[in-house]
């Protein structure tokens, strides 16, 4: 076994993680969000997975009376690529007919409360705001309300709920699934103009901000203070932590430092009816009575408009090391993660997989890209990483883990990066999946959340089902169960599709997984919660929804199927 | 400063953990919890703290038709120890009439679905059954349910809620603030024969179980299995999986790794009309709707029964140490706090605190106690544990911590442990606190969680407003923000307790603070949620309580006030 040993800055790591997006398995700098459509796709054309489902052939129109997908080619007839939209059928909704619409006294109104220049009606900023990241979505909002406080918040809500004004909450507007823009005219309610830090007490971490703080932002703060933000994002230059809350935002911390479940300590959330709820405890132990925050985090701004956000920061650690690894089976890699568990417990960080059909992928198709353990292929590859507080004692825990790990028989070969350059060469083999799926054709591709234990039986009997129709590509966060699941093919076909759904949603399902593993449902899959989501506690969720917001007005359209609903 | 160091193994540090009850910081065998009142009292009278709220002159009857505070001097009239009854005035109910009681036809149908022997109406079963822990509540249920699977639960629900039989739900009976036991005749339905381990998956450490599982007998089961349960309490030979989540029970490892609602994955719970939801998700990542399983987790019962847990369990560790240090003010407590959070990060277990007072009320009464640091007092000590997976780096990593520490002048003293026999002795001034405060006369006690920064504040305006009037005794678990404050006396007088309360209560209010920490409110303190929850939340709980059990039968009286309810 080679073994090259050698340590690297935090600062360089850091880069590195500077064009990671964890809200998929994705890769992009967060700074070109708010490019153009067609210049964020072409600038990224190769590397951004994401750009592949919405080049569709089935070229739709956006209207007030009923909505489509949009499945517009963004980047033009681009040779080499099979510009058909699959995966996601066209979702038609009608315009919920009780929700009024915008007059001039609503307008007036908001000004007064807001001031001038708080309510937008200029068209390129509606244009932008009606649109999602990924430009999947577009909703037809005449107006965009900047509020600055709370108050303001709850003015506004007060206001549309007695006018039944539908309203959709809105933050960096980085969401994948269709949840932080409006479907049809709702108002829009972006919270950025809310970016200040509250408090921040440096010795229990415990961090309050308003929810319009841009994660980075929050990140460089806690930086200066010795701390770090217990989720860090690919989208943190331009998402807030409201809307983190809101989405339950996964990311690359998530092995290490849990869900925002977790570690989120308070909120404060301003209901349909302009209600404030104050939940913006800052402590670690509270138990007097219904935990309600929990219903906020993650319910997509379908409950109330979070506004305040207290979140526990763990202090900063300085040593990072990354281990590229071989293992003969899967089997090797469960019993792998095991160990890892065991034996690095406290400090590891991640804990990643890819097969051997991910790797031929990535050596035929990503760019630089040499075989990091020749001088054939392995059946599974894992990479570990490290984060620990003592460079020294760490990275000798690792070696000790490994030798033993090799011994066991575990692992067949392995190498240990020595510095920025190698750590982010087997990281790029990691990160450049989605790229070298793109570049192979067309790509089936699927995030879902599974018992590890059973995550690669799904990949087995689906390269069963395919037979030789197509190449199936299995990688993703071991550690988290959360598996990429990829069909490769040279085009897009039908007969190829139909082995795939529903079959992998009731596979999923059956398996008690999760057809969302952390983009949440939003206006995508809010029609698709059952497969995940047992019909009883749908209905309860229903239930609550009705509860908090009795018009509807808060995001309608999203998480729920609107038959519960209406 | 003297360094002494030396190792101690995982089994000695289980011993010395086995008599410790982290649901308050008191210490007690859990074997001991199905002793008789006198009994429990009489061996326990000067290590358990908890003991003295009960002892009282006030004594008051239980009846059918009104409940009080049992206060009855279970001790007899022990001489030296005043008693009387202080720091929670009775608690007059009346019993809600719109519930019916219970009839020969309805024994008749319980004997039907869950056979003879599983539905008990023997005097002495129904006795400890009607009785909490500590003696202190008493209902005076004429049946207690032993369901089996969750069909039974939801058959029996099904049932009580058709007929508006009120029930309480009841795992362990350990709970500490009158939440499992019957305020009336409400049926008990007892989940202890629901006690079967359903999966677990030793590769993500996922245990799926059902709710009577002991949570020692899990422990166990997981140890032979190289995992932990992410909880470990005093309770824990008594107390079960089910009702620990429902009181979302705190405990020794919670500094370490989080509170349950970032450890439960998924739950099942039985609704008050009987209906099954099936919550019970085995995934790390799942954004599919509203994540309605933390509204049960710390709820006490009161929104239905919690019947399967599926809990993430960590890897079990092998390297302890501990340490015990001196700190000539706060300030430097709570900056050690930040850089043992930075130095120690993934390996701090425990962070404890306690005040010149403890230390002397220590050294005066508790026996076999010597100044660990001589020759005079400190301002303030520090325990600090660590746990990791190597024992020589966890070790050096410690070694290192307090040097800097002493160097940078936040120590002026210090040991660490070096056998089992050293760590239990200055775990001991810790834990013998309680009975020191019992030996010392008076005792008015609150358990608090506050800011840590302005945690000793508190205790400070205290000592302010009671001036001679008694001595301020002030520790806790300093990690988690966990202020036990304790006011002691040579005897009680309402004059101290004017000074306390309700300035107690109101300056933990004002500071954002927890009125429960981690015990729940229960019956107790039911009517003093709104020291620590907004009214706009607590109307909001009221809520959920009456859409999830419309017609209150679910563990009724207990959590909210019944004025909000019906």
């Amino acid at each position: 076994m080679k073994m090259e040993k050698w340590r690297w800055s935090s600062a360089a790591h850091r880069l590195l993680r500077l064009c990671s997006n964890p809200l998929s398995d994705l890769r992009c700098s967060p700074k070109l969000q708010n490019s153009t459509p067609s210049g964020v796709l072409y600038r990224h054309e190769g590397t951004c997975e994401w750009i592949r489902p919405f080049i569709g052939q089935q070229k739709q129109h956006f209207g007030q009376r009923s909505h489509h997908l949009w499945s517009g080619n963004c980047l033009g007839e681009t040779p080499g690529i099979q510009n058909r939209f699959f995966g996601a059928t066209a979702t038609k909704i009608e315009r919920n007919s009780k929700f009024a619409t915008l007059n001039s006294n609503d307008i007036s109104y908001f000004k007064e409360i807001l001031g001038e220049k708080n309510v937008i009606q200029d068209e390129d900023t509606l244009l932008s705001a009606n649109t999602d990241w990924m430009h999947k979505y577009r909703g037809s909002s005449k107006l965009l309300l900047l509020p600055r406080t709370t108050e303001e918040v709850s003015s506004i809500l007060k206001y549309c709920n007695s006018r039944c004004l539908a309203v959709v909450p809105q933050g960096g507007n980085t969401g994948l699934v269709g949840g932080s823009v409006p479907v049809f005219d709702e108002v829009i309610i972006n919270v950025s103009s809310m970016n200040n830090v509250i408090s921040f007490d440096k010795v229990s971490g415990i961090l309050v901000c308003e929810a319009g703080c841009i994660l980075e932002n929050l990140i460089s703060f806690l930086d200066n203070r010795g701390f770090i933000m217990p989720l860090d994002l690919g989208a943190k230059g331009s998402c807030q932590i409201g809307g983190n809350v809101s989405t339950n935002a996964g990311g690359l911390r998530l092995l290490r430092y849990g869900s925002l479940h977790g570690n989120v300590l308070g909120l404060e959330a301003v209901l349909a009816n302009g209600e404030v709820l104050d939940m913006l405890g800052t402590l670690r132990k509270d138990n007097t009575g219904y935990d309600l925050k929990h219903l906020f985090i993650g319910s997509e701004g379908s409950l109330g408009i979070v506004t305040k956000v207290s979140i526990l920061t763990p202090p900063k650690l300085s040593s990072v090391n990354v281990a590229f690894l071989a293992c003969k089976d899967y089997f090797s890699c469960q019993k792998l993660l095991l160990e890892a568990k065991r034996k690095l417990g406290e400090i590891l960080s991640a804990f990643e997989f890819l097969d051997e059909q991910s790797m031929a992928l990535a050596l035929s198709h990503l760019e630089g890209v040499r075989n990091p353990l020749p001088p054939s292929l392995h059946n599974f590859y894992v990479l570990i990483e490290t984060t620990g507080s003592n460079e020294s004692y760490d990275r000798e825990k690792l070696e000790a883990f490994l030798l033993s790990a090799m011994e066991g028989g575990l692992i067949s070969d392995g190498i240990v990066a020595q510095d920025i350059q190698q750590a982010s060469s087997v990281w790029h083999i990691r990160e450049g999946l989605p790229e070298a799926l793109i570049k192979a054709g067309a790509n089936y591709k699927y995030d879902l959340s599974l018992p590890v234990e059973k995550l690669y039986n799904l990949v087995e009997e689906m390269r069963t089902r395919l037979e030789n129709l197509a190449t199936v590509v299995a990688y993703g966060h071991l550690g988290d169960g959360n598996l990429h699941l990829n069909i490769s093919a040279p085009q897009y076909d039908d007969a190829i599709l139909a082995q795939i759904e529903p079959f992998v949603y009731e596979w999923t399902s059956k398996n008690r997984g999760s057809i969302s593993a952390e983009h949440g449902l939003g206006l995508m899959k809010a029609n698709k919660i059952l497969y995940s989501k047992s019909p009883a506690a749908v209905n309860l969720m229903a239930s609550i929804k009705k509860l908090l917001d009795p018009n509807g007005i808060v995001n309608p359209y999203k998480v729920l199927p609107q038959s519960m609903i209406h």
